[in-house]
């Protein structure tokens, strides 16, 4: 894999690094980590490449890689937002499929072409909705397909942070700084950083869609340009309701991704921060803790289970299990076999439907009312 | 105290008798427990009180007791809600104090009435907000007070149980079936029940007043005449936002009393359903976890601990801290000298504003919009 | 009821005043509260009793109440240990009924002959072990009766409190002086103040009986008298084998009691600072969280809730149960009707049996081995 | 990397891999992974290393790489413990570094052996005690090392699993045959396979020796070779006293690791289930949680953290940290700069010590008493 983005002073470079080659799949082998060519050289040494390989852009290394027989069989995109959707076009347009970090574009506008150039091209996309590799996630996503809470009637999910509580952009802290810079992020701050994360494992485990959103968006911290906090109701398209809300400015909370559905016989509770548990409740029946690994999970979470029960499988591995379904796409697709990506892997559908989330509760925000998707 | 309410099949009179009793400073001597003469006779031996005091119906009780030398010394309210209003009154007019299970009235405008009778009373008044009782809500409390965690600038509270998930209300249940009428419940279902309880320890612990509010309300089970799930977006008086969640059928809860205040350096949480831990999370600081008993707990909190750290205090002596402050508050005012009962003893002003609060909630709904308060 | 003990800075007198009155059954109206007339007339006042029914010690208390029409129906022995007996004898003789906080009497010797004393009376003797009455406790014994966690294999319980990390007694403190006295505390230390609940806990939960220990008892508080650290290896009288541990060093515990009970298809664990939650673990099904006042529970839980599930029942609550059955049994025995106590309710048996825990522990510490119960 | 061990079944095989890759420090590039080469070449096609390299048994692989340019740095020890002596003689003999699983050997005599070859070889050798690489383990280590609990007087650790609750070993499951056969696990069951973690745990983390030890040693189910159920007293360097536990009968229990150490100020609980979170309980202050990566730990910590707080890293993560820290100490080696390994790094006196407690734990169970260090 050839990696766009991930130099001097990104969290997440390291991170899709890491994730993509924990299951001995997938192997980094290239990048263009920088804007600056020394940049991208000096994280090249840090992921111990070829230094011939630490490309000062992405253009030059899609065309450099493209003429090796041992090229990168696809593009990892770990930069800021803006630049999702040339680096992705670029790298379909070069016949390299793309995995690229969340959400898929700057806009909804964008998304749509991105979409499009995806259909176009044949080649396998995947998106890193990381909590959707979690492998409780996985076995809530199948007790709710299996209809085992009844029908369900109310969903709650809501994404608290506290690192943006204060002016941090304004120190030099180069995630900050991108991240509340609308030209790079997009229009969306809070809630396309992280309010996409909890639309999409709402969609995800839920197998329902939002059909329509009410969302309020404030900036709390003052000079900021983007909202840093958000809450939203939520009607689904089974008659559901509920409320998502994001939140950068939760100070004292990490990351805390907390996500509960309510059926007619019972509900669930999942929690990022102890992602191993999964937490069920009856109307008549005991509460129930299911544990990661346990001989009781069904095939869907069973399957992406590393360790035994009671060792600890953590973010890194979340994210290595979407690396891994994209791998084994990838294997699927060199076959001339691809069909669609398996329904676990996010793709560029729920890359699509994240911008559209965004747009739609900047738009809702402004109306101070409801809008449909 | 004599006690109007809480015959047969109540579950909140014994409630009351327990925690009215727990500190030594009251005793129920007299009821009208039931509509029913009989079904009075029949509680009152439970609560072996004298036969002779327990009466067929309030204003029987009003009229004999206040003719005894050891007549009560006040009444307490703890009928559905209908009938909160014209047993107030008629006690108030017989120069009884009164204090009240929530929510006040049935209604906003039976509540401003009972103000002005409160008022011109000059009789103490007070309502059993039981979770205002809670030594770590008060030890919240008081660290809002003091500024502890900065300016306030998000609040998140919710409410959620699981029991009226079902139609409980089609099978005789009597609690259910009082709860889900409008003519003996008010306008409000889960979020008059319940809602109220939220908003109540919102406003109680924050210091601040919601001004504004973007309420949806539900009514989930097919045929119920009141709500019964309800989402709502709030503003506060000093610029905070926030959420407001309630719902009867969240199947799988019990009794999920959940608040969260966000400040500019840190942020606390409360759990009912885990009482004696107080949890505050600082910006750059471990996690600190609050114990009730505790030697480090502020005076407000250390005041109503009954037992050492490590000895749970429960639900009942919560709603005993209210009565224990309501009987203090009656011996100043036999001995002349009630000012305004304490801050901390919830009264009719949080009475009134519960009901703005209720009717508030239903006219967002109906308007689909932000009303104010 | 009348009280023996509990003056002014008790904090036990308090809590059994509240747990006996606390279902209504009982009423604190006699008192030798304090081995100064002066003393106990004060805490008559607290208690708000008939002034002249706070005696100035229990032999005048015994004389002058077995006189009275409305005597009390039964003496409350709260003092400190070496009292236990004397008290409970006098009463006995008296032909008075007696509940008697634990442990029993100061020594196993003395505890042998409150059991001849007891039975020769024919009248009802409780003992107040407190964490014997929470409901889940009972769910667990229940649970333990039959069967469902298989043959019982592995036991381990513990009771840890860091309360006197430092030489409390020395300042004054009430509480750690008497406690760390052996004049009135008996020769056991911690393992007689808490060591002997977690002991019951043990057998009352398991159903099992303790017959072989090794203990091992530390002192680590220089200067201070009896042991404030414990370890215990266990053997059970059907082959389990497990541990015991108690200590008033662990500094940061506040009341930290924790039963674990293995058997060859699952497992329970029960905590007393969480008291509302049973915890099972299975070998092969998702751990199941048993809640208070659930539907599910067994008859023996249920009839001991007094609140909805969710509404958090605590310490004082447990050891009202313990009252209620108490005075249940009182009724009985009034009426002639007397068999044996309640097998829910800890009796002389559970009292000699801790005391000789107690002996036994220290016998054992002496030889560094094993010993025989 | 050459792999010894971790052919088909084995847990423990891909775990190394991929803990040993995570950082992008190292890789594996061969391997003896079984004993039948057959075996061999299928796990070294699903560890996709070079076929060449999949070697029939240890000697071959030693032989084979030494003659290599591109030869393994270092042998990786994963097999059933009977094997670990011969493999990293024969490694050390060849001048190659090993990092081997634990126990070090499987006796003490063993051990002792190896540490005079280890130390005539002058080579590193690593020993993975995972639990020693988890952040908030070294961050505990760091608050014991500077004293903040004050003198450390009690300590108590316990490792429940419950997966050999049944005999297992007779279905032909490959994990639980070695473990409890004597003729490849050595002379401890959970006392060597937990119990030895548990007791490395409590050594690394407190800073303190256990000098004194009285253990009983229990096999549970019926046939079964070695102990399934373990408990100790223990006596430390510094007059400190506690308990280790260890058990793999404990039905329910999935990897509970809890180390708990007491001070004179305050202590300190860590659960592995829970690996992220430190509690801190002080004696008269709020008690603290602290979170895996926060900016408030200490150096030691910091410094192995890889994700951003909140984001969980679990028990490869841990195993990592290990790995990289070997990695490092390989690097420093070859430079000729090796001093003794890093204190944070288990080696061969954790191996050691290991093996003397296993020994020791099984001579005080022989003699029902006390036996020393």
């Amino acid at each position: 894999m050839g990696m766009v983005g991930g130099g001097p002073g990104a969290f997440i470079g390291p991170v899709h690094r890491i994730a993509a080659e924990l299951d001995g799949k997938i192997e980094l082998v290239a990048g263009a980590f920088s804007q600056s060519p020394e940049g991208s050289r000096r994280a090249g040494a840090t992921y111990r490449i070829d230094p011939s390989r630490a490309y000062g852009d992405y253009q030059q290394m899609l065309e450099a890689e493209r003429k090796r027989a041992d090229a990168i069989d696809f593009v990892a995109i770990v930069t800021p937002n803006h630049l999702h959707l040339p680096i992705a076009l670029a790298a379909l347009e070069a016949g390299i499929p793309v995995m690229s970090d969340k959400p898929a574009t700057a806009s909804y506008e964008e998304a749509l072409k991105l979409a499009v150039a995806v259909a176009k091209s044949g080649l396998p996309y995947g998106l890193t909705h990381t909590y959707a590799g979690y492998q409780m996630v996985r076995e809530a996503r199948a007790m709710c397909a299996a209809g085992k809470l009844g029908a369900i009637r109310k969903v709650a999910v809501e994404y608290f942070q506290g690192w943006l509580s204060g002016p941090l952009e304004g120190t030099g802290h180069k995630q900050a700084a991108w991240r509340t810079d609308p030209a790079r992020s997009g229009s969306g701050g809070a809630i396309g950083d992280i309010g996409t994360h909890a639309f999409h494992l709402l969609e995800y485990v839920s197998g329902l869609k939002v059909t329509e959103m009410n969302a309020t968006l404030r900036t709390v911290v003052p000079g900021r340009k983007l909202d840093d906090d958000c809450n939203a109701f939520l009607r689904m398209n089974n008659g559901a309701a509920g409320t998502l809300a994001c939140s950068q400015v939760a100070a004292g909370e990490m990351n805390e991704l907390l996500l509960r559905i309510y059926g007619e016989k019972g509900s669930l509770e999942w929690q990022q921060q102890d992602p191993n548990r999964l937490v069920v409740r009856w109307l008549d029946k005991p509460e129930e803790v299911y544990h990661a690994a346990a001989s009781y999970l069904g095939a869907d979470a069973r399957v992406v289970a590393r360790t035994p029960g009671g060792h600890p499988e953590g973010y890194l591995e979340a994210f290595a299990v979407l690396y891994g379904e994209f791998a084994d796409a990838l294997v699927a697709w060199k076959q001339g076999k691809l069909g669609p990506l398996p329904a676990t892997l996010p793709g560029i559908e729920a890359g699509v439907r994240g911008m559209h989330f965004i747009e739609r509760a900047i738009e809702s925000n402004k109306r101070q009312g409801w809008v449909e998707f």
